[in-house]
């Protein structure tokens, strides 16, 4: 009987919400507790044979949660069950060395980083994949005029596969956001109480750094007890940040597939219902999910702001909420993730609707290019534009075109030919190939850097 | 196996968590079509034996989660799913009577308003409760003077209790809050597809008004397809306000805890760990985590004003997160109350320790009042103040009261016994006394109000 | 050279701009010193000499905001040199009297109440004439039958006036709202430094209370150093929820402005540029204005509520960010409620655009209603359900209507006579016309209650 | 008479409030049709004389505020009537030529990139500064034992110079922060109406790269109309995220210059007044207002969010609030670091009452290290935890190392001896020097690289 829909299934991922999950995550904690005994015994702060000992005892699964539980619900003290039952699994002789010089938040940081990295690991090459395919789109439509929509308005021309570029250039900005923060977020710390690394002397440095690299994290420069929160609330905003540019993708779909629009619908499967009481309607509602838990995501950053000035040497209060902004923005981005792309893959798109909208305003969509016509003639800019004005709202809603030649002030600079190569889509597509060719050059150089 | 602290047991009342469970969800959108067909049943748009069965049908537990979860991956569409399975349980006569006239999200909103009815009718007694304990801590510490602070500075005298009357007064102002609430939250909803009720024609509203009777919610004035969700803000906003208020006594029992501060201090059950590293320490854990879930609380309020401006007569687009902020925030909120309720009342005292810190400042807290006994002789105010501040200042630090009546421009005005009568904490507890007292009078009656 | 847009006169009424300006600001202080003098005198604690002679120096402009910006120059305390400024302004005699057992902040909070209760003066009263004309507008439109849209998607018929409805009931839930949020908002707080009202003793609360009727506020019950923040959170939540509404009906405003719809348009005025480059576009830059205002109003929420835990007598981490966040959410919101009652007073309707609309989808928009018919015939709604589905997605653009006429499973239930009367918008308004009227005495219910 | 207290001359630098007041904005807007059109020109698009004329009229004061605003009363469209006003400058020739192929937004927000680049020189060099500053700072205090505190309470001991080590760390993150992310959003944007350059053609992609290298900024690689919204965010979440060190930084000297505590004090000018009422106190009001507008700073974060997801090629729906979010992070950060800066350097550090507060708990402070000792004896870990938990519980306040002197199971594996060398704080500072050495390195390595 789950609560929220993690739990119960609705959303994420099975691969992300393996990292999140119980016994994953002592797993985590036993890969720590390894990582500083074998730094330690390395450094010949414990004997070797301890340390191999808790390797043995510390593979994953070595120790259960469901043995932790029980330690807990002894000790009201997480971090010193896993220790007791690690504990129970080594030779006596290991015990003093288990944990050594550690404090319970050694464990807690370090593998919240192990999962922060793997979270990353899945999310990385998911949105190379989704920045390369959004390319190919966008060159696969580079020659399709479109109206191009501002203020909800038609505003001009457009080729269809900018929209794509956009998104998949924005793509690639998140990838290079993701190379270089991966070193100020997935941290190594085992400085001890607060953060002096007090038990093992200044050779704590050492073993710290060791020990990050066994387990592909950074190692802390400077900490309290905790690891700094600013860096946490990082790793949240670049999730909510790829968050919002999906979110962006979402609210177009959903606004080109409006039935009077009509230029693309998300995939819709046979037998699927639209909606209980209107059964022909094809509604956008992934794209509509992934607004909605956008909204959520971005909420946590907020959370993770707070998280930053803690008291002294650290106060607990990041704690407990971290155990939702931590899951739940690297759970509701994957799946977001994942969405988007189902949707783009399953995109249908309507060229026929899309060419005929570009003849909804009659010809008006064209005023732009109108305008520049005559202001290469030498009509003054605001006079043109007073001009073009006049006769767009004059004129009846088909004739923009015939409007045009028949109007005196504009038909004494241009001639029926030049306003007629005015009215051609294909020609107002701009720069927007090259543009195309542009993005696609650095989505896949930034996809490389992911492979 | 969970993944957030919610399902996987760690934050969460029996009684809250019950509203928001698999099967209750199911139950409640059960008595919604009941209630629907019993009120058509009424009105004649339907048969009565319809009704019969239908609400006999749709009793707790009359249709199962788990049928309906399998219909629903089959359709996709959840509403539909437990209409057909409802169907099942039903005659065949009765088939076409069930969700007469009704929209899935006439059972969504409607069953989200029972939920939050639940909700209040949970956290309202237990708010009472602690505004009166508060109110009756207020009482028995209202005759001890304690350290007044602002800015972290030692300012002033308080009585001690004056602290819990604070908050007595803000919970009583909750109570106040949640009472004109209910009538904007817990709406009833049976308008249809696009909130013209249209299958049901001008009566809709009469159905509307006798089903929202029966379910103990009020009927709604005017609705699109949804119930608006400006309502929806203001229920996740009272609850987050709510949480604050416990947040500002957390942090209070936070800082008075300090090792150097020592007036109170959270019950440490007997074998509880403070700490794996340093054993003697006792933290302020439970206020600690108030704080932490309070942030994650208030972040709701901003998925819940993002939801506000739907599109049209809806979009899909406040459904995902709504299946996290409803749930989430009544849950922490009831959480978050119990919590500190507990805090509250094992909250150790030392009364020694308060009257001890009355004298940190070797006198200086009695600065203002020496300054108002100088401003009582005609002395200027701001050479009163310069003088004081002049003192203080040049006093070594245990002597304020000595350096006063040794320091000619203040002993030109205040006799020694002057002075004397003004380092007494009992007599500057001011207006104390009757605020504490005012205070039980209003949360007696808010309290009332609820039983 | 204003750097802000609201010194820079881009937004703000006049009205609203003059309650947060320097002078006006230090005039709303000296009636609190008036109004504490007075209610001392009448008390007996101070001599009603003095209290006429403070009453009458802190008449509107008595104390000129530059005399004080010059003592605090030097003092560096605001409240310092108000007093010392009002000082100058009495008689010698009076001046042990002025601020007599107040500290600044009685001041500064007891201010900031008479501010925003100016505000909410100013913002109530706009909000009811937008409520009734908002109703009216439900009233003239109630019988246009126009498209409704769910998921961006035509779904059902809906009285166009119902959009309307829907608004002005959300409005005149705002002036409830405001109505009963005065009495815990608009506090008089007079309790001295620490809340004990020490310097005046027991009495200090009868003080209070007199004060506070003289300035048209509610006496705190108990406080700190301050009023108790979770006070101003709910008046800046009360204003960011208003905002939220106008926010709806904008982006209401846009979405039916969109070159494909076209159903409204804002107010162009003759002269008006559309854009610099598409001289005929009409932009509904208004309604996107509040869109855009909006989101910055809703997130001064999150700093009120960061503010209300402070620590122990009061903290003055809520001082700086309430300098904006009080002035900024008054001054949002009024200008958004002018714009959007312009913006709706000035709508252009498109009624030929709404008519034609309906027909967009070549009938299917009435398959609600076929399925319904269908089922008061004995079909199960599921089959049923199937059937039209099937139909609507096989049949042609335009011909939906005929296509169920000539379907072998449609036809046997339905007669052609049946068929075409479902195909009649006027008769699919359901409850339209009673929901347009309950809510325009709702309406009017709650606009009597401001006037 | 201003209202918010940017333009009232409260907060900001004069060198940050230049780039956003009147004519600045004016001037960014000139350059940036200066740099359009010597890029045209040397790419042939307009004549060489055109663009000197435009140079020669665009420089800074070319064109005045005052006749733009008058210009902008009647077209109401403020890049019109700069363009306008900048013609009026020109010869008539070159009329045709200003503005050529651009967009109103191109201007905007290619200005406004030309903002944040000249915000960010402020700001960077400033927190280079302060980063070396604290990196000395923790030097100076390197060997100076102190009390480390967890949950409020007495934890450990640290050396008092790791607290600055940690700042430093982090300001030299931010630095890194910075030095990636003025590639991704200090954006040149000339695409025109739609992001195709359409006016222009496939060389519009010169234009604006000519343009961009002239205006020291990065040329967008694809836009709509305007620069994608999450380059913004991403701005303003770093700014907040500077803000919140800055926070963490205010929140523990107010801790620190607690009067329980005294560890520190901020600069108490004389003269300057405490309170109006409370002559003697020392209030850290530069920390309080650095906290309190840590929070405004933040809330800006979401409205970011908010506005990425634009419809189609742009809405308007982000540019009033950037108005203000812009300018107000910008301005509020600067403030933040400035009035930060100065509290460090005037920063009073009592060393005496530091090492007296290593006494507080009576030698408890040194539990850790007691318990280290007894597990490296042998001792099981959770047996040493409740032992040395006991002793402590037990023993008199001031005689913890005594009473584990005189435990049997304390004294029976650790010497009188062995206790009296635990008990000395100067041999638990563990790394703290080699931590401070590296953060010394880092920081002055970041600082180069902004200098």
């Amino acid at each position: 009987m789950a609560i929220l829909p993690i739990d119960g299934g609705r959303y994420g991922t099975p691969e992300m919400l393996a990292i999140f999950g119980g016994q994953k995550k002592v797993d985590y904690q036993l890969a720590v507790e390894a990582a500083a005994a074998s730094a330690q015994a390395d450094l010949g702060m414990i004997p070797r044979a301890a340390a191999a000992d808790i390797r043995r005892a510390a593979r994953p699964g070595g120790v259960t949660e469901s043995r932790i539980r029980r330690l807990e619900a002894r000790s009201d003290h997480d971090t010193a069950a896993l220790v007791e039952a690690l504990g129970e699994k080594c030779r006596v002789s290991t015990r003093p060395w288990i944990h050594y010089g550690l404090t319970s938040n050694d464990l807690v940081d370090t593998s919240t980083s192990l999962q922060m990295r793997d979270a990353l690991s899945i999310v990385e090459p998911k949105t190379a994949r989704l920045a390369v395919n959004l390319s190919k789109m966008a060159d696969r439509y580079r020659l399709l005029p479109a109206v191009g929509r501002t203020h909800g308005q038609h505003a001009s021309i457009i080729s269809f596969g900018l929209k794509f570029a956009n998104w998949a250039a924005e793509m690639a900005r998140h990838l290079e956001r993701i190379a270089v923060l991966r070193k100020r977020v997935l941290i190594c710390k085992m400085m001890g109480v607060v953060g002096t690394g007090s038990m093992m002397g200044p050779r704590a440095i050492d073993v710290q750094k060791r020990a990050a690299a066994r387990l592909g994290l950074f190692p802390s420069e400077a900490s309290t007890q905790v690891v700094p929160r600013e860096r946490h609330a990082e790793y949240v905003f670049q999730l909510a940040l790829m968050g919002a540019t999906l979110e962006k993708m979402a609210v177009e779909v959903r606004n080109l597939q409006r039935t009077e629009i009509g230029e693309v619908s998300e995939l819709f499967r046979k037998g699927q219902m639209g909606s209980s009481a209107v059964p022909v309607k094809r509604n956008p509602t992934k794209s509509e999910r992934v607004s909605s838990l956008s909204r959520l995501l971005r909420s946590q950053v907020s959370v993770s702001f707070e998280n930053i000035p803690l008291w002294h040497e650290r106060d607990l209060s990041n704690s407990a909420n971290e155990r939702f902004t931590l899951p739940l923005s690297s759970i509701l981005l994957d799946e977001m993730l994942v969405t988007m792309t189902k949707v783009m893959a399953g995109l249908s798109i309507n060229e026929k609707r899309i060419r005929e909208n570009l003849d909804t305003t009659g010809g008006r969509i064209y005023a732009e290019f109108v305008l520049e016509a005559l202001v290469k003639k030498g009509v003054p800019r605001m006079r043109a534009y007073r001009d073009i004005q006049r006769v767009a709202f004059a004129a009846a809603k088909t004739g923009y075109m015939e409007a045009l030649m028949s109007d005196r002030s504009i038909s004494s600079q241009l001639s029926p030919a030049e306003i007629r190569a005015v009215f051609s889509p294909e020609s107002h597509l701009g720069a927007s190939s090259r543009i195309i060719s542009g993005v696609r050059r650095i989505v896949e150089r930034a996809a490389r850097g992911t492979a």
